[in-house]
């Protein structure tokens, strides 16, 4: 999960479940022996590790998978292997990414009150996705510490060229842990997107943001951020949370000088892939239900809920309904998307591959909040919706997966298609500690609760097996 | 905390808590002024930020402070002119420590099962202290991961000749969260400290030992390791918990090779202190009470539970004593002891020095085991004191330190007073997530909750006082 997701989880979390209002009665529009069914790729998914075995893969033996690397291309091929296995028609379809490059990242304080001679002090700290370098030798200037973007604009000028900014939010721990993971991100993740283009506009050398996200472990997250037109490029960075407070108790005691180096490297973009395979339809093999999750990951750990789950659970749809012997009514489509993470590249690329096909898609669903339990669906469509999915809420209640909870969007790579009106869903997760390994090099496989992973698979595979074969059309928003 | 306390923790911890049995009476060894005096001393510690103040600075404006280093030089420094500050009589006390310097470190798995062409798998580690360097170029060899002593010696020398080993005993925090840190600590921590050797023995080339702590951020925990005689040394290092997992999971795949690059410097041991500040006693001055912390740390962090907050919270004893003006009938001795984490260098070198005095030493005090939530006090020695410690305890209950509980050892740098029959205390301390974060980068001084610092200051003080003013002897254990 990424930029777009800030906005949709604040949305997504303050607009109350539906499962609390009284219900109209809408005629079912599952037959008893579709009811059924369901409740045996409930069961089915519930009881296998097929999606905990894809999900290994990726991160243990694949590992991470940053768009452009040469494990992002062997993730692709994995998946399309995997995915012909379960006798699905797999096609590759290209999408052009950027190919942004990690290098040597280290800092330390130069000078600080109290310093011992001869000394500094180590800053733990790592690259932005996207940003530019330093010079070989560093970059090396005052820090000047702010809370907002308004503070930064009251130093003004005078105040911050040269400077290196350190845009000090706190992640709010409280506000994730009270259920509201999504505005405590929404909340700080502004100053890692936008921040080093404030500080650019002021003059500044460098950007530092207080790292995104819940850790108390000196770990570091990094994230995409972006410059803007008409101004320089500055190196960027996150701090952890100790360095940016260890930074905020020594800068009111003197000056402070940090020496930072960073050697990223923006290559040229490559060509990347969507891998989709399809599990063609029996009466409307042209209507198209989306079951998705995204292929690449950050570079710091492994992507394991960021996303290999949700890969996995993806994949789990079609693999239960080939194992039960089910054959969809429309077409089920698997997509493992390349380049959520630094720009939405593949989704954007399938979006207008598909442009004149939009109308046959019937549904897509995501899953890109991690694998924590599985508590309901989130959908974003028309609330003619929400009667719709109460059978399927129905047989997902005894996995405690029986929410139904209205949202604006619902996963960042199906987003282009909620906004031309498919209706889209996800699995709702338990993401009160998603933060606390978000973007980080702990995003590794031990985060995965195998059971949990079931459970969110059993959403996405009686979801899949819903959409395909409900007796009705979805009614579908006006585009945006 | 380190070595020896390993075994000390499982024995304190095992032993019931005398609070919890019927109690004889004995005569309060303190008049009805001392004990008002107490309970004032007990409330200057809790309305203080003193102690909070000198950890503070010890970890953010010094930083580090590993043996034989320039930061633990300045440290030495630093807490000599506080302790002059306070008006205590302050001596440095020479004492030759080793000098070990990191230098780069990292691994990456360069063959494993599924590998994509041309990437490898990082792995996260941090050499152990003492660790010997790899060749400039490295190691690379197989890992065999093995879970114990036993398994390593039942594959024998044909098996390990020439591989990396790896120790995987994970550290239980489920004990550890029951309250049992200590022994959680000690089952694990063998393999880190006597892992190369072991492995040496049957020619390896490199040990590796997963973490001995809590986190699971992706952190590795440092710590001291040691080499037999007669037996090469080989380079040793803490890889992390995932990273453990990662190769447990792929070793029974197929063949895993890492390649592992360490460069620490073991540099001839240099000349350092413990530094000793004395309020004299107004009627036994030859008598001495310790109140002590130790003034070194890891190198990875800044060194604030470990043990920043012991020499705070020793040192606020002697403030909070002068600044209600009371002067103890004997002598308050504050110590902050250097190189307890490599080997207690300063602990060793005091105890020789002062061995014709040892009688006159009435009580040690340490604390060492961070600065959670103070419950008491723990006491090394005839089961007799404890009654005499009732009364400091009734008086400690208000802050909810009133335990009492015996204990074989209570501090590392006080156990050579301890075996030589010294009466011997630390606070009580919750320690539930101590390991979490001991001897890794995480040690920062936002780990300190100063509530909780100040509940460990009262009990430092309350004791400092009571101990330079109980009206009787207290009795000794027979030297070990």
């Amino acid at each position: 999960m990424s930029r777009s997701a800030s906005v949709l989880f604040i949305l997504l979390c303050l607009i109350p479940s539906f499962a609390q209002r009284p219900r109209e009665t809408t005629a079912n529009p599952f037959p008893p022996q579709a009811m059924d069914e369901m409740k045996k790729v409930q069961q089915a998914a519930l009881a296998s590790d097929y999606a905990y075995q894809i999900t290994a893969h990726l991160t243990d033996n694949i590992g991470p998978r940053l768009a452009g690397s040469a494990q992002a291309q062997h993730a692709v091929e994995y998946i399309a292997a995997e995915m012909r296995k379960l006798g699905l028609e797999v096609r590759l379809e290209k999408c052009t990414v950027p190919h942004w490059v990690r290098g040597a990242e280290s800092a330390e304080l130069v000078e600080f009150p109290g310093q011992a001679p001869n000394t500094n002090q180590k800053i733990v700290l790592t690259a932005l996705g996207g940003s530019v370098a330093t010079p070989p030798q560093g970059v090396t200037a005052e820090v000047v510490v702010v809370g907002n973007f308004d503070e930064l604009n009251s130093l003004g000028r005078e105040k911050i060229q040269g400077k290196i900014v350190l845009f000090n939010v706190k992640f709010d721990k409280q506000l994730a842990a009270a259920g509201l993971a999504g505005p405590a991100y929404g909340q700080a993740v502004v100053y890692r997107e936008r921040g080093a283009a404030a500080a650019a506009r002021l003059g500044a050398s460098a950007s530092l943001v207080r790292s995104v996200g819940g850790a108390d472990y000196r770990l570091p997250h990094t994230g995409v951020m972006s410059y803007a037109p008409n101004t320089p490029k500055i190196p960027a960075a996150a701090v952890t949370a100790e360095d940016a407070d260890l930074i905020e108790h020594l800068a009111p005691q003197g000056r402070v000088r940090l020496h930072l180096t960073l050697t990223p490297q923006d290559l040229p973009p490559v060509e990347s892939y969507n891998v989709i395979g399809d599990l063609k339809g029996s009466e409307h093999p042209e209507q198209v239900v989306i079951v998705s999750g995204h292929l690449d990951s950050w570079d710091l750990g492994t992507g394991a809920i960021d996303d290999a789950a949700g890969v996995g659970v993806a994949m789990q749809a079609a693999q239960v309904m080939k194992q039960l012997g089910l054959r969809p009514k429309r077409t089920l489509r698997v997509i493992a998307w390349m380049d959520e993470e630094g720009g939405l590249l593949g989704a954007r690329t399938y979006f207008k591959q598909h442009a004149a096909d939009i109308a046959n898609h019937f549904a897509a669903v995501e899953s890109d909040l991690g694998a924590g339990h599985a508590m309901g669906i989130s959908f974003a469509g028309p609330p003619q919706l929400e009667p719709l999915l109460r059978p399927i809420a129905a047989v997902l209640q005894s996995s405690g997966a029986g929410t139904l909870r209205s949202a604006e969007e619902v996963g960042s790579d199906i987003s282009p298609l909620t906004a031309a009106g498919v209706p889209s869903f996800s699995p709702i997760q338990d993401a009160r500690f998603y933060f606390d390994y978000h973007h980080s090099a702990a995003d590794t496989l031990d985060k995965i609760v195998p059971r949990e992973l079931q459970e969110n698979a059993a959403v996405m595979s009686v979801l899949g097996y819903a959409l395909t074969n409900i007796s009705v059309d979805l009614p579908r928003s006006a585009p945006r």
